[in-house]
């Protein structure tokens, strides 16, 4: 049995539901809402569970019952553990291509956007929303921009050819919080080819984030 | 013939430098100013090669001459063409346990704290220096009281038993970053614990930033 601590508008967590479902695999979710109690991800019961205070977090009770924090570590498990149908391409080069664009996602764009930012930008540094905004949009457009670029490499085709994988699974999350901001994504048509594709298919559109359980 | 574009600063090219020099791998390193000439990563010539504007950067002529970026792309990338020695442990649940605690520096510890972000709070949003080293202490401290939390499950062994790996690449430059930034590190005696042993080893001495080419 997996279970996904998840929060129906988190990236991260969107990520790890769209993996789930290109493997096929069922999974229990229960929701952590970020907001709501001050954050339930910061009470004792989560943070006994995830010390990280994060979303998502994926528990494998198959799995000796390990707990695993971290999207894109959960990714590289379930690839290693159910690997077929794989989110990853074969060859290390290919393989490295697409993680360090997921990692650019990941690591350079979203945890400068993430809730918990944006709240400390506004609660303990005073940042107006118009600042708020723009600082949103700077790493937004910055990120997006060089993967972007980086996409050449598929020449239209997704990051397996004809399936998505990894690399989708980070990029469609993201557009859809760029999205929430408002931010114009006409400069990037890769991406929003590669994501008009990914969302012709039902593992993407059973794993957005208004029809989880928890969606307000 | 590995080529690596690097700052001698850069916490993410310092975990790179290690996980090359654990593997004993020659490699030539290329110097990238973060700060020189307006910030020599966004030069031309720069993008050309890594559009997305930071380093590190490793060139594998082997690799049909991949150009990896992503810090943590390059140490996955490393494990899978040169795997022994290894970095990461041989078990999904353990490989998993490790990513997530390298992830939770890379992701939502690091990105918040490097020079671009800094300077953005200093040059765009106004903030003084004060409150800009709060910001700094906020997300260091909160990563990394998660981070030794963690490594309880490691029973005061290294990552790999006897042996550093991932883990400690990712590990070690965040406790050099936050030395830099007077962060009181005495909390974290697991971590402390664990530099201490990597620390007496040549691949972490030769890894470190001011034995760099560039270093000034």
């Amino acid at each position: 049995m997996l279970t996904l601590y998840s929060y129906w508008r988190s990236s991260a967590a969107y990520r790890v539901r769209i993996a789930l479902n290109l493997k096929g695999l069922a999974y229990r979710q229960v929701p952590v809402h970020l907001v709501k109690d001050g954050g339930q991800q910061h009470a004792s019961d989560y943070l006994a569970l995830n010390p990280q205070g994060l979303v998502p977090l994926l528990v494998d009770e198959e799995g000796g019952g390990v707990h695993i924090s971290q999207s894109l570590a959960i990714l590289e498990y379930l690839d290693e553990v159910f690997p077929v149908p794989a989110l990853l391409p074969v060859e290390p080069p290919q393989r490295a291509l697409v993680r360090a664009l997921a990692l650019h996602i990941a690591c350079d764009v979203h945890p400068l956007n993430n809730l918990r930012v944006l709240q400390y930008l506004s609660g303990e540094l005073g940042v107006d929303d118009e600042a708020k905004n723009a600082w949103y949009l700077h790493w937004v457009r910055n990120g997006l921009a060089a993967v972007e670029q980086g996409l050449a490499v598929f020449g239209g085709r997704l990051s397996l050819g004809q399936r998505p994988g990894y690399l989708e699974a980070c990029l469609i999350p993201q557009l859809y919080n760029a999205r929430r901001f408002a931010c114009d994504l006409s400069a990037y048509p890769r991406l929003l080819d590669m994501e008009a594709r990914c969302q012709d298919l039902e593992a993407f559109q059973q794993a957005a984030p208004e029809v989880q359980p928890d969606a307000q």
